[in-house]
């Protein structure tokens, strides 16, 4: 498929291309079509034993309340490698991502979250530069009143359902957030 | 979370953004940073009693080839209604989505494929705009040296692996083929 490039001088008005019933951001001289895409962000649930590491967020937004490292995929890599990227990123934690716990979307903002869970070999990580502290949480402690994203809440609490299963179908969105 | 748009008239440069470690397309007068995400395709492997539903494509790349219902996401909806709204684009065919197959990457375009299981509640189908044949295939009648893309015959054959299976965990690349 050959995908053409806009020029960096281009502009762009929205139209609705022919064969399409949705209205794109088009290049005026080149037709280039700008479509907006769903994003996908990829995270885990990466646990030590019985404790699981958190990080407790430097930047916004949700500055100071703790998350799941996780973040948007890059390019060339696939979304196990992008959800140990963001660990190492995050909470310079090495983990080996097993399986995938979820997928879940949150439409107003039109993201799709996919959530694996992961394991650290050894209690070793430290604040990377988007986080100003992180922390394994034995479960009863865990900061629920102080968690950056519905999504990392929702993670956890799938993560409880299937303690101890070896196999599973992943979770989706809990049913009254179908439609966030 | 804030984003800021572009105008129209604004003209972008490569540069690494602060705190980042990649290059991306900058805008020079607003710093809007234009990231490019790996993109989310959604497709199904729909079945009517023990017949699969493939679509002749129409359409470059790969026209005349057989293909799973499938296509980028769009903005505001989910992966699972994605593939429903795709199912009825290509195939004029109503389908109920159930569980998720397969996550599969293709890191050299960036792509992650979502495939579900889906079913038709009637043999009520035709080719949509992008096909120009759309049929149920028996298991044993299914033309495998003409499908369209590797994404297609690696769901088919995950599939195949978890007929009868209500519970699983979705499949990702197989194995010769975790890089492509
Ligand atoms: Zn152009
Ligand atoms: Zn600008």
């Amino acid at each position: 498929m050959t995908i053409i490039q806009p020029q960096l001088n281009d502009t762009f008005s929205k139209k609705v291309p022919k064969g399409d019933d949705h209205e794109r951001l088009v290049c005026d001289t080149c037709d280039f079509i700008h479509y907006e895409n769903p994003k996908l962000i990829v995270g885990c649930v990466a646990t030590y034993q019985d404790k699981i590491l958190l990080c407790k967020r430097a930047i916004q937004p949700q500055k100071g309340l703790w998350t799941l490292p996780a973040g948007f995929m890059e390019l060339g890599e696939n979304p196990e490698e992008g959800a140990a990227r963001e660990a190492w990123e995050e909470a310079q934690a090495k983990v080996t991502i097993k399986d995938l716990l979820a997928v879940y979307t949150v439409k107003r903002i039109s993201q799709v979250h996919l959530f694996y869970r992961a394991e650290l070999s050894e209690p070793v990580f430290s604040a990377g530069i988007e986080s100003m502290d992180v922390q394994l949480f034995r479960w009863t402690e865990i900061p629920w009143k102080f968690l950056a994203f519905p999504s990392v809440t929702w993670a956890l609490k799938d993560y409880e359902k299937v303690m101890g299963s070896k196999h599973f179908a992943p979770f989706s969105n809990p049913e009254p957030y179908k439609d966030i």
